[in-house]
């Protein structure tokens, strides 16, 4: 028998086939989920909520050929988790808007949500509802809401003079590696981090360290300068530019005081916490500091969106 | 000058851009909106959450050359702020992702987010956040988080035998006259409606009338009968098949008790409210009554969406 392609089903029965595979995911905080115009959610008390969403599209930030569905619903779901852990949050429930090929097979929208779903229960994230359209390519698009207490919560534009800047993980290299849709969102590390330490300013790392750096120095308005020999680099990294540009690292980049930070762990479970330089002035820019001492500015480079 | 392209601009420069031209729509809720890994927004406190998203694709949903980029976003947002409506709620914040060619001209943008901000400001929903990628073409997807007292909830769910089924507004040729992307959601009337009278099921209408009818019946587990001639046509709609299957109208379906119809006004405001048919018994299906008093089944139709 052929495989049914999303053409052969109605969206009644695509969607019915969804909100069945998304039912191992339950909240308590979850009155109604996938089905009616809207989910119903119960509000968290004694914290603000977060709210982002992150979208990928097929040819543009994966290829159906080269990454299976699987790790494409991953990495849907875990890019939004971490935009929460960076602002020092725990992810609460996603939703998931669904551009699909008629052409498409069933079993491969059963991939991607079975990849959401992997995602969603290892972080407790039920996904609640959203939409599902034709489009001429694979797109999906998840929008999370988070909560954070307002004592954790980490914007891009705390960095203070005097701050180190610390990164969690090694960088580069996640295209080759496959980490780039197979990482862990480093929501359990922050939320480690934050118990021990107050933390000035956090981001995630997308586009690549030195694009990354330039944010918050822009955020922030401070002028932030790295080591190049601290910078942690992935296995299979062979350049410092690797680390610094490659992006979708999906790590965390944070500022702490340089007291806080000599109380820093060298890891948080087997995650590797490293400094990697300081935020030296007021201004906006970002410099890098060779081996043998020379400061040089560092140019954004990194992922170009358009 | 040449108009400049998404391409000629860098990531940063456009969300610099779209943040300040978001700058009007502001909310005493939002802590932080566009700019950081999330937004941050400040709970409402004695309110459920609704969540919802809605996807656009070029081609598929819109044609870049017949709408103008203001109706898209128009569209866009409203269709979002219908759900909400049609959970009995008001929506608090949106994000916004957007998928752009390289080669879309600054000012396609510009006016995407003036219809945004055209639709947020009238009903008092600011745009926090969301994501710019590069796609092949133009895809929108909005997700909004609502607020919903509980004693207003309206699921599609709770339609009763007896029940007396309305809808606002008049369907059909929602394509032709262009109130497919300008339309009003309805949220104003179902807050008017609400007040005044319990509604037991209620639902958005996306679809088309007749299919829309199959989603409320499968929901509530009753079979519905609509009456033909009571099925209020919009101008220029020549038959009666065209309301019951054009789709996009955006109007509310809603089930009362028969008591309650009878209190129902004619019009809130200037939308009219109209008694289309009736819960029957138990069981899934749609019935359509003909002038002639005979009794037919009615096929979903509607929009399809693979």
């Amino acid at each position: 028998m052929a495989i049914p392609t999303v053409h052969d089903w109605t969206e009644h029965k695509l969607i019915g086939r969804i909100a069945r595979r998304m039912q191992g995911l339950r909240s308590s905080s979850v009155r109604v989920g996938i089905g009616d115009d809207a989910a119903v959610l119960e509000c968290p008390r004694g914290f603000l909520l977060l709210f982002a969403s992150d979208m990928f599209v097929e040819g543009v930030h994966f290829h159906r050929r080269l990454l299976p569905a699987v790790w494409i619903g991953w990495k849907a779901l875990a890019a939004n988790l971490s935009d929460i852990a960076a602002m020092g949050g725990l992810p609460c429930w996603a939703v998931v808007s669904l551009g699909l090929p008629q052409t498409i097979p069933v079993p491969f929208v059963d991939g991607l949500y079975r990849g959401l779903k992997r995602c969603g229960r290892r972080f407790g994230v039920p996904i609640v509802g959203g939409d599902t359209v034709r489009s001429p390519q694979v797109v999906i698009d998840v929008a999370v809401v988070g909560k954070v207490r307002a004592e954790h919560l980490c914007l891009r534009t705390g960095a203070r003079v005097g701050d180190v800047l610390c990164v969690t993980g090694r960088l580069g290299g996640s295209y080759p590696s496959g980490r780039h849709a197979r990482f862990i969102p480093r929501l359990r590390e922050a939320q480690q981090l934050l118990r021990r330490i107050p933390i000035h300013a956090m981001m995630d790392l997308s586009d690549g360290l030195a694009s990354d750096l330039w944010q918050m120095s822009r955020a922030s308005h401070r002028i932030l300068r790295i080591d190049a020999d601290r910078v942690p680099q992935s296995a299979g990294v062979k350049t410092l530019n690797q680390a610094l540009t490659d992006g979708e690292d999906f790590e965390l980049l944070f500022a702490v005081s340089s007291q806080d930070a000599a109380r820093l762990p060298h890891r948080v479970g087997r995650c590797p916490i490293t400094g990697i330089g300081s935020v030296v002035r007021s201004g906006v820019g970002v410099e890098l500091r060779k081996a043998d001492g020379r400061v040089h500015p560092l140019q954004p480079g990194g992922f170009r969106h358009f």
